[in-house]
C-alpha cells in the first residue's frame, strides 16, 4: 500500500500502482469522467500512469491550466493522426500546446494547405475522437525509437532523438499513431468534443530561415461545443476590438517608417483623449495636493549610475549620445528628475508630504519583434508621480493612493481588477534586491495592511518586488475579459539615501524620506490600447474626439447645421458638421462607424423650431429636443464623465 | 571744390579739405556741437579729417550707433590716457567699443585694480576730459611706429603692428596719450561729460588661456550726466529683473548637474505658469480651428535627410544614437513629425487648411558657453503650429497668425513690437535659398501684403529668410526696453514637395499645401524669461503660481485659515495658508517678497463676519471684503486674464 496526499491535506492508502484516474473513480464517477491528468509530486502525469509509491497529488481537469495544457497537446496528436491519415508520408517536428490551443509543425512535402483542407482535417479529427482511443504510454530504448522512426522515414524526429539520452525516451500512441513525446497526455480521445484548426501558417525548421519551410496548423479544442462557440465569439469580438484595426479606422494614432518602430504619433482624435485623461489627472491629482512639475527627456549618464538604473537596467535604455565629452541618456523612467526637483531647495517636515507629478515621457527600449501596437512601444508618456512622505505619513499616502486607483476604476467601469504584492526574497538581499532587510519587512507590511485595510483584492507573491522596495501591480480585465497589466504602485526606500534626499524634522533631525512611485493610469499608450478594446471605440461622450456630428437632410439646412455647429462649439462640445451632398441615411451610417456618439439631424421642423432630432450612436433616434436644452445636456454628460458601457 | 551730397539728396559744393565737423558749422553751430564723427561713402570717419574729393556725407551724434561707438572708442583712449598718468609704465592690448559701453586689456604688472581705483581713473578720466583735448590723427611709417613703441617698451602694441603693412598705420593723440589705431574718434574729449567704470574683469591675451592674464576694464560714458543716471538706474532695475536670480527666488526653474547645462527642471511655480500659457494657447488654438497632436522626441535619420536638416543643420542638432543598426536623432523641430501626421491619411480641400498643434519639446545643441538661463536653453517647449494650405487660403492663413500675435501682445502688456520679414537674395538661390524663383517672389509678396493689409509695423531684411522660404520674426520690448527676439512666422514652400505633401482639388487634381510654421508665444523657456523681467517677477493673478496667501494673525485663527483656503481652493484659486507662528508683520513682508498678488489677513473681526482683509502686493491695504465676494473677485481676474502691469 501506498499513501496519496491530497490538497486537502487528507491522506489514504492505495494500492501499489493506483492510476490517477484509479483515484478519481474511488472518489465519484462524476469525477472520474472530468480527470484529464494528474499532478504527483508536483510533475504534471498521465492520469492512467501507475503511481509507484508515496505521494502528494492533485487532479486535473478542464478548470486546471495544466488540464487544460495535458488536453491541447493530447489534441495536437489527434491533428497528427489526422494528418498521417489524409496524408500519408507526412512527416514531424514538434506539436506543443500554447497560450490558447496548440499547434503542429511538419513537412508534407509539395502539399499547400487550404482553408477547405483544414476543414476536412477538422471531420477527420472528430471521427478519431469519437473512436475514444486511449492515449498509450511506452517507454523505448534509443535504438528501438531509431529503428521505429528510421523506418518511418521521419529524419525530423531522429534528429530530436539524436538530442535523447537512452533510458528516458517514451512514445505515446492513440488509433493508428505512435509519436515520441515526453507526454503526458488524456487518458483517451473521447473527451475532445470540439475542434477548429484556426490557421495555417509557416515555420522555418528549428527557426531558422536557412532551414526548409515548415507547415504550421494552429488548432483549439473544447470538452464541450458550447466552450468552442464562446470562444469564437470571444475571437470574432476581439478582432473587432483590436486596438490597432480601431487606432486606425477612428484616426486615433499612426506610426511611420521614417520616425522608427514603437513611437506612436498621435492623430488630432487620439490627442483629444490623451488631453481628457490628463485633465482628469490633473484634477484628481490637484484634489490630492500634488503639485506638477516639467522635466526634460535626456540626462547625464551619471543621473543613472546614481539611481542604480546604470548598468543593471542599461538594455532597456535607449543608446547613449556623446556630447561635449559627456555621456547622455534619454530618461527611461521620471524618479531620478523628479529626486532632484526634490532636492533643489532645503524641505522640512512642514514641506512633507511632497507630491510632485508629471505626465512624463519616458523611453525604453524593446526588441523590434516585441513591439505591439500601443501595448508594446518605444516612447511612453506616463501618468507618473513621486511621493515624498515620513514614516508615519506612509501609511495614509499609500491609501490615498489605492482610493485614486479605485475611483479611476469606477470612471472606466473596470470591474474586475486584482492587485499583485510582489515581495522581496530574503535569500537574495544583497543581490537582487537593496540589503536593509528591516526596512523590506517593515514597508512589506505596511503595505499590506493598507491593502488589508482598504479592503482591496489582492495576491501576494515572492521574489518579483522591485529592487528598491516591494511593488504593487494592478491588473485590470477588460470588458470581453482580456487581461491588462495597467500601472504599477511601488515603495523605495533606496532612491532617497542614494540621492542624498532629506528633510528637517520637527526636531531639528535629519531624516531621509520614502518614496512611493504610482502611476494609476499607467501610459497614455497602454490605457487607450486598453480602453479601444475596452469601450470597442465608443468611447463615452467625454472621451469621445467628436462629440456630436452635425447632419442637415440636405444642402438647404447647411446654414442651421453651420449654427448648430457654432452652438456646441461656443459650449466646448466638440463638434462637426456633415456637409458633404449625400443623402441623410449615408451620413447616418457613415458617422456610426466613426462610433460618433451623439448625431443630430436637422431638417425643417427642427430649424423651424430651433431643434434638434437626436440619435445615440447603437440605439438610433432618441426624439428631438430644443437645441439649448440638448447642448445642456451633452455638457454635462461630459462634465460629470457619463459612462454607459 | 568738391561735391558734398546730403542724405536728402541735396548736393552742395565745399572747399577741398573740408572736414565734417567745418561742413556742420556751415549748417549751424548746434548742429556742430553735436557731431561726433561722419559717414563718408559709407565709412566711418573722424569730423575733423579733411575730405579730399566729392563725397556723399552723413554727420554722426550720439543718436546714431555708429556715432556712440565713437564716443566710446574714444572713451577707450581716455581710459588709457588716465591709467598711464596713474600708473606710469602700464601696457596697453585693446580697447575697443562694445554694445553698451566700451574696455580696455591692458597690463599693469603686478597690480590687482579696486573698485576704489575704478573710481580714482573716473576722476583722473573726468579732469582729462574737461581738458578738451582733440583727438589728432597722424599717419606714420612703420618703422617710426616701431621705433615709438619700441622706446615705450610696449610689447603688446609691437605685437600688433607686426601685422600691420606699412601706410596703412595710424596714430591717435589726445593730451599726453598716444595709442595706435585705426580710429575714427571724436574731435576732442570735452563732449565725454559723464563717466562710469562699471567692471573689472581678468582677460588672457589674444584669448589663448596659456597667455598672460590681462587686466580688462569696463565702462560707459555719456555726453549728459542725466543719460547715465538713468543707465545706471536701468541697470539697476535689469539686475533686480534678471529672470536668472527671480526664477531662484520665486522657484520657478532650477538646473542639476547631473541632468546637464542647458537642461530646465520647471519647478512646481514654474510649472503653474506653463500650464497657464499651455491652457491660454490651446483655448485660442482651439477657437482658430487648430488640433492637436503629440510626437515622439525622436526620429530616425532619413526624416531629416528628407527635410533637409540633415546634413546641414547637423550641428545645431543632438549627437545621433545608434539602434539596430539604424541612427536615431532627437527632434530639434516638430516640423517634420506633423508632416508625417498631414501624410497618414489622403487629404481633400475638404480638410484644408489644416492647422496642427503642439506644444512640442525640441533639443538643440548650443556651446555649453552660450547657454544662458532660460533665454538659451539645450531643451525647449516649443508653441509649435503648422498650417498646410492651399495658395487661395494663404493670405487668410497669414493674416489669422498675425492677429493672434497682436492678440497675445495686448494681454501681456508688450506695446512695443516690430516684426522682421527676412527675404531671400536671388543671387543665392540654389544655394543658400531652394531654387524657386516664382515662389520667392510670390511669397513674398504674399507676406508683404498681409503685413501692409493688418497695418502691422515691420522692416524688410534681405538675405536672412529661411532655406525653405521668407520668414518673420518678431521683437518685443519688455517693459524696462530690453528686446527679445521671440517668435517666428514662416512660409514654407519647400518641406510639401519634400515630403511629397498632396491633396486633391475640388476639380480632382493634385496639389501641394503651403505651409506655414508659427510659434507666437515662442518656447516656454524664452517667454516665461521674458515674462520673469517684463513684470518683475509680479506676475498677473491667472499667471501667479500662488494667487491668494491667506494669513491669520495669530495660531488662534488658524482654523478658520483653512476653511478660507478651502474656499478658494474649491474654487479653484491657488490659496495657501502661512502657518508658521510667526508675527503679521514678518509673514506680510514674507510674502510681499515672493510677490504673490493677494494676501488675506484673517484676525477675529474678519472670523466674526466671514470676511477677510484683503493686501494686494505692492499696493497695501484694499480693505475687507465678504469671503464669497473676494473668492468671486479673484476667481474673475483670473479668467479674465486681467493684467494690471
Amino acid at each position: 500500500m501506498i499513501q496519496i496526499t491530497f490538497p486537502d491535506g487528507k491522506v489514504r492508502p492505495y494500492e501499489n500502482g493506483v492510476t490517477a484516474l484509479e483515484i478519481a473513480k474511488s472518489i465519484s464517477e462524476g469525477l472520474a469522467k472530468k480527470v484529464l491528468a494528474a499532478n504527483v509530486n508536483g510533475q504534471v502525469w498521465d492520469a492512467t500512469r501507475p503511481i509507484p509509491e508515496d505521494a502528494t497529488i492533485k487532479l486535473l481537469t478542464w478548470d486546471d491550466q495544466d488540464g487544460k495544457s495535458t488536453f491541447w497537446h493530447s489534441s495536437a496528436h489527434l491533428l497528427a493522426e489526422a494528418v498521417e491519415s489524409l496524408y500519408p508520408g507526412a512527416k514531424f517536428w514538434v506539436g506543443p500546446p500554447v497560450d490558447n490551443g496548440f499547434y503542429y509543425d511538419m513537412d508534407l512535402g509539395d502539399r499547400k494547405l487550404t482553408e477547405e483542407d483544414l476543414h476536412k482535417l477538422e471531420v477527420k479529427m472528430a471521427e478519431l475522437a469519437r473512436q475514444n482511443n486511449a492515449y498509450k504510454r511506452e517507454e523505448i530504448t534509443k535504438a528501438d525509437a531509431v529503428k521505429y522512426f528510421s523506418d518511418k522515414g521521419d529524419e525530423y524526429k531522429l534528429d530530436l532523438l539524436a538530442g535523447l539520452n537512452d533510458g528516458s525516451i517514451t512514445f505515446y500512441s492513440q488509433g493508428a499513431f505512435t509519436d515520441l513525446c515526453r507526454g503526458p497526455h488524456i487518458p483517451a480521445t473521447g473527451p475532445i468534443k470540439a475542434i477548429k484548426l484556426t490557421s495555417i501558417a509557416g515555420a522555418y525548421w528549428k527557426g531558422n530561415e536557412k532551414n526548409k519551410q515548415l507547415t504550421r496548423v494552429y488548432g483549439v479544442t473544447f470538452p464541450q461545443q458550447k466552450d468552442l462557440d464562446e470562444y469564437l465569439a470571444l475571437l470574432e469580438e476581439q478582432k473587432k476590438r483590436d486596438h490597432r484595426k480601431l487606432g486606425k479606422e477612428l484616426s486615433i494614432f499612426t506610426f511611420d517608417d521614417d520616425i522608427g518602430p514603437g513611437l506612436v504619433l498621435w492623430m488630432p482624435n487620439g490627442t483629444v483623449i490623451i488631453e481628457e485623461l490628463e485633465k482628469l489627472a490633473k484634477e484628481t491629482e490637484l484634489k490630492g495636493g500634488y503639485k506638477r512639475v516639467v522635466t526634460p527627456h535626456i540626462a547625464k549618464e551619471n543621473l543613472y549610475l546614481t539611481s542604480g538604473h546604470l548598468p543593471y537596467y542599461k538594455d532597456s535604455m535607449f543608446p547613449p549620445m556623446e556630447m561635449d565629452g559627456v555621456t547622455y541618456y534619454l530618461k527611461s523612467m521620471n524618479c531620478p528628475h523628479h529626486h532632484k526637483i526634490f532636492a533643489a531647495e532645503p524641505k522640512s517636515y512642514k514641506d512633507l508630504p511632497l507630491r510632485l507629478a508629471e505626465y512624463g515621457t519616458c523611453y525604453r527600449y524593446e526588441q523590434s519583434g516585441e513591439l505591439f501596437g500601443l501595448m508594446r512601444v518605444r516612447c511612453l508618456h506616463m501618468n507618473d508621480a513621486h511621493i515624498y512622505c515620513s514614516r508615519e505619513q506612509f501609511a495614509d499616502e499609500f491609501k490615498a493612493v489605492n482610493q485614486m486607483y479605485l475611483k479611476y476604476f469606477k470612471l472606466f467601469g473596470i470591474d474586475k481588477y486584482v492587485m499583485r504584492l510582489s515581495l522581496h526574497d530574503p535569500a537574495k538581499l544583497g543581490q537582487k534586491y537593496i540589503n536593509s532587510p528591516e526596512l523590506w519587512l517593515e514597508t512589506e507590511a505596511m503595505v499590506r495592511q493598507a491593502l488589508l485595510d482598504s479592503g482591496t483584492p489582492f495576491v501576494e507573491v515572492p521574489d518579483e518586488a522591485a529592487f528598491y522596495g516591494p511593488k504593487i501591480d494592478v491588473q485590470i480585465w477588460s470588458t470581453i475579459g482580456r487581461e491588462f497589466t495597467l500601472a504599477t504602485n511601488q515603495v523605495d526606500f533606496a532612491q532617497g539615501p542614494r540621492f542624498g534626499l532629506e528633510y528637517t524634522t520637527r526636531d531639528n533631525r535629519t531624516e531621509t524620506p520614502l518614496i512611493i512611485h504610482r502611476a494609476p493610469l499607467g501610459t497614455h499608450e497602454r490605457f487607450i490600447g486598453f480602453l479601444l478594446e475596452h469601450y470597442a471605440g465608443k468611447f463615452p461622450v467625454w472621451l469621445a474626439p467628436i462629440q456630436v456630428k452635425v447632419l442637415p437632410i440636405s444642402d438647404k439646412f447647411l446654414d442651421y447645421a453651420r449654427k448648430v455647429e457654432a452652438a456646441f462649439l461656443e459650449a466646448g462640445v466638440r463638434a462637426e458638421v456633415d456637409d458633404r451632398s449625400e443623402k441623410i441615411g449615408k451620413k447616418i451610417r457613415d458617422t456610426e462607424l466613426l462610433k460618433i456618439p451623439y448625431m443630430v439631424v436637422l431638417g425643417e421642423k427642427e430649424e423651424a423650431a430651433g431643434a434638434v432630432s437626436i440619435r445615440r450612436q447603437g440605439k438610433g433616434d432618441l426624439g428631438s429636443q430644443p437645441l439649448d436644452t440638448f447642448v445642456h445636456s451633452v455638457v454635462e454628460e461630459a462634465r460629470l464623465r457619463v459612462s454607459e458601457n
